[in-house]
């Protein structure tokens, strides 16, 4: 395997960005060709069979461009369809939902910890599960927040709407007297700080996109597939970080523009269901 | 062509089933295949390009129910595919702006008209083009209202953060002493009570769904194609009212029983991209 090649990251939309920004800053040298379904967006409210069907395309297109390993940066597709497709693939794919949960519960101290999702994660219930084969002992409750994502893609990251919204979805958790809260959805960390306000300072927030980002980086270091320096003909021959949509380009452009660190110059938009 | 054949509707999810509900109630004795792509949805937000090929397999598939008419009861498609779709159709199709586009002219009192829709039918700007096609002297503000959909699939119909929400939306259109507001999104008139108290009772909603059933009597009666008294053998061999979805049939068929006049029994999902 070419240690060069890039690493596949995707998502059903702009929410796996946050899971790209983190492996830019803590691996700076990979290459990323990420993939984001914008078309077919937003995978919380689809079916496992779909979800499958939809991840199998996006792996075969990821393939078409060499990458190395692959990031389901979508907690839904990992919930749903990560054992399927890593099952069936020779290179290595990792979910964002096993690394949330492993930290999950090595940090909480009083046994009770929260999970935030979509309606798709939360239904399929794979943090509790995942959790919970970790530490059986441990308290997991899950409350789906189908509205945060609307409200993210509108803007509305700080606002009384969204504080609202917030506070009526995070009562049944403030209930239960959790220490520990996993932010079960790509777009979650954009709302982070109405979250730590809400829960308080002495709530630990896991964020699986960080935790993911430090996951493919041991992965990488022991399958000896990690990047070096990059070479100056890399520089000038081809782009570090690649974009594909399944639709609207220019929209999720703007959007990526907005929470990377340094501009998305083009996206590339294909057509996913000839994969 | 055999006028009891049934009448094809379709939409992205489930907001076309407040369509297929006037046209329950303006002609009932017609039988109605409806297809929502709950797969896919939402339409709002994808590209014209997507829309027009998603609104082709639709239409592929109807065909084999062999529907004698088809309503797009969506505003997004109907605004970006129906003048592709109709001209490649030997059987009639209609969208749900035309007849709504047409009211809100007629009934307009002093020139304002409001538009509220997603954001793909207000980028359009098809209410706009076609009221000023018809009476170019009339001014049309358009709004895009882009979580009025998830709240009203939230179940958010009657409550606090809807009205402030819908309260932000509507303060333009209220600046611009509109008396005539098109609701032109199907999910919409199911918040017509929220809608009605903020813009007073001096502002008339025109409802496309209600117009667009009333367009499909008079075009199947010019046709000749308006069914006649069900028989009695229909009512034995087949079901009168057919319900198809891409993915979730049971979100869908529960959706569907909370806002039809009959239970909906069973919801059959198909694979769309076959067609």
């Amino acid at each position: 395997m070419d240690r060069t090649a890039p690493v596949g990251v995707f998502d059903s939309g702009v929410g796996g960005l946050t899971v790209a920004r983190e492996i830019m800053r803590q691996i700076p040298n990979e290459r990323i060709v990420y993939f984001g379904d914008t078309a077919r967006v937003p995978y919380g409210s689809k079916s496992k069979e779909t979800i499958i069907r939809y991840s199998r395309q996006i792996i075969r297109f990821l393939r078409t461009q060499d990458v190395k390993a692959i990031v389901i940066a979508c907690n839904t597709a990992s919930a749903y369809a990560l054992e399927t497709v890593a099952a069936e693939s020779d290179i290595p794919v990792i979910g964002v939902i096993n690394a949330g949960a492993r930290t999950a519960a090595a940090v909480t101290r009083n046994g009770k910890i929260g999970v935030i999702g979509t309606l798709g994660t939360v239904d399929s219930g794979i943090y509790k599960k995942v959790i919970q084969d970790i530490r059986p002992e441990l308290e997991v409750t899950q409350k789906a927040c189908p509205l945060f994502v609307p409200l993210v893609e509108e803007g509305l990251l700080h606002d009384s709407v969204t504080d609202e919204i917030a506070s009526r979805y995070l009562s049944d958790l403030k209930s239960k007297y959790i220490d520990t809260l996993v932010l079960g959805c790509t777009h979650y960390p954009l709302l982070r700080s109405t979250l730590r306000r809400l829960m308080g300072e002495d709530v630990t927030l896991v964020n699986p996109a960080y935790e993911t980002a430090i996951e493919l980086k041991h992965l990488l270091e022991e399958h000896d597939m990690l990047r070096m320096e990059e070479s100056g003909a890399d520089k000038e021959n081809r782009e570090k970080y690649q974009f594909f949509v399944s639709d609207l380009a220019e929209r999720f452009t703007t959007f990526a523009s907005s929470i990377l660190p340094n501009e998305v110059r083009t996206t590339k938009k294909i057509n996913i269901e000839k994969y």
